[in-house]
């Protein structure tokens, strides 16, 4: 398998990248070939100084950058040169099997969803977030801000697709679906709810456990939260913000560590027909590392297969 | 004035309820003659062994109660010598000026929704909570769940309701109103905060700063927050929630002491012609004690008054 890095993205670019890759490559498991798009002779003197072996990897040149804050459609089109767009060449042209970047977010899913396109059967593709339980667990919110109004059979479909990536990727058995919602009975919440609630429940393909709250989202309830990409990204942001909280506390507590989402190896784009994964724009090494674990098993476990399958 | 209050609501009614009037005695202000709505043996028994004095307080007899679990509208008009249905059948006629429970909250909305009623111009009332902000400062978040779907008209309605509220009750001088959105630019969001956003902008009664996104809302960015009462309610118990966490973990900071909402007394519900405040169902002394002030300050400063003037 080739997974495609954009080397070019992120604050720390592309050094962190650099040394992502070599703790890839440090691992036992490391089965992908890695193709670093970006400046070479920059990328070729950090993988020198940094001891990467160049067997496993190779690079390609770009000859742009799209920044962090450029117009993404604008960015996209105009600089086909640049790292994003090289590396979405390659995804789509089959060069590679995934690609990865920590770079301008709306570029990448401008790239995954007009070059990559949705795969067939979803209505609309949709990014998630880990959420990590108060009891060490791990839970799935999704749509985490790609779909801000949502009718009841995108979140259906979220559901879907959530239960496969918790399955496959998070390794959780038959993950409990809950609906994010304003009350636990069927028949409230705001019309979205009211409506999605009833497709849940008739869903054979997932384990619909019901409504569930505010209150419940860190607690070990559900193991995929369903919601519009609205809530979905305010309640992602706020959780991000719980671990700014306790570094300016000094709260020195592993749980709001985990807070922390820069180590979490970003967020793949679910409902695609390629494995596209974003990482967060402060990704440093370990991020960038656990971004290719992501598209590695991503790949191994044909995760966008099973989805494909799912809803047709 | 007199304040009206349901002694039998709450998981610790009456006594605690008892021990907040007590507490509100026992300050230097406290210029409201109190009408304790319950059972009058008890209560009466309770002030005595309290030391309550009986010359500023009136004790009422109710005969029922509503439980925190009856439905809402079905008790209210069943169990009409209950104390919640007593209480509005006081603020409805005058004998009382304000009206606190701390019981079943469906009720007490039904009650100030259908018998004590909207305020002229105001096309929905709203119910808000505090936010403790990182910084030691208070925000107010509203729509906290009255209004699950709305109009971008009602948003910019309780922007204003919010200030006012803000302004006379938490003394916060011209406090800063943002809309909850996914981003922070213009244009941003789902629809409804696509639209809010430019009668916000225009609308001269509020000093609007813009879009917030869920990274701020703890943040000492705006002091009264603006969205849906979807998204506001979820939000609302993930930060209760904190709280929880918090004890779980064993975090002694006194920023997560401050999530602990009970502590707060209650919610207004702003927009109605009359002032009600919902507490909550874990309400001790301290609660019940902040409750009467809080319904106290409403009348001192005339907040609903102010509320239909701005809105008419």
């Amino acid at each position: 398998m080739v997974i495609a890095i954009d080397m070019m993205g992120g604050d720390f670019a592309p050094l962190e990248a650099v040394k992502g890759v070599l703790q890839y490559f440090s691992q036992e498991n490391a089965p992908a070939y890695l193709t670093l798009i970006g400046d070479q002779s920059t990328i070729q003197q950090l993988l020198t100084e940094n001891n990467v072996s160049f067997d496993r990897v190779k690079v390609i040149h770009a000859d742009q950058v799209i920044g962090m804050h450029e117009h993404p459609t604008k960015a996209l089109k105009e600089k086909q040169q640049s790292s994003i767009a090289i590396g979405f060449q390659l995804l789509a042209s089959g060069k590679a099997d995934a690609f990865i970047s920590a770079g301008n977010t709306g570029a990448m899913l401008v790239g995954t969803l007009f070059i990559i396109k949705a795969l067939e059967g979803v209505l609309r593709p949709t990014i998630s977030t880990i959420i990590p339980k108060e009891n060490g667990g791990t839970g799935l919110l999704l749509d985490v801000g790609l779909n801000a109004d949502c009718k009841p059979e995108q979140l259906n479909q979220f559901a879907v697709m959530g239960s496969i990536y918790a399955q496959l990727i998070l390794g959780i058995d038959t993950p409990r679906v809950g609906l994010i919602n304003v009350g636990e009975e069927e028949g409230k919440g705001n019309l979205l709810a009211q409506a999605a609630y009833p497709l849940l429940k008739e869903n054979k393909q997932v384990n619909f456990i019901g409504n569930i709250e505010g209150r419940d989202i860190l607690m070990d309830k559900a193991d995929v939260m369903v919601c519009e990409g609205f809530t979905g990204n305010i309640l992602l942001k706020f959780a991000e913000s719980l671990y700014e909280v306790s570094q300016k506390k000094q709260i020195k507590d592993e749980y709001f560590e985990r807070f922390n989402f820069e180590t979490y190896g970003g967020t793949p784009i679910l409902g695609v027909a390629k494995p596209v994964v974003i990482g967060h724009g402060i990704s440093k090494a370990k991020a960038f590392r656990n971004m290719i674990l992501v598209a590695q098993k991503m790949l191994e476990k044909d995760v966008l297969g099973k989805m494909k399958e799912a809803l047709q």
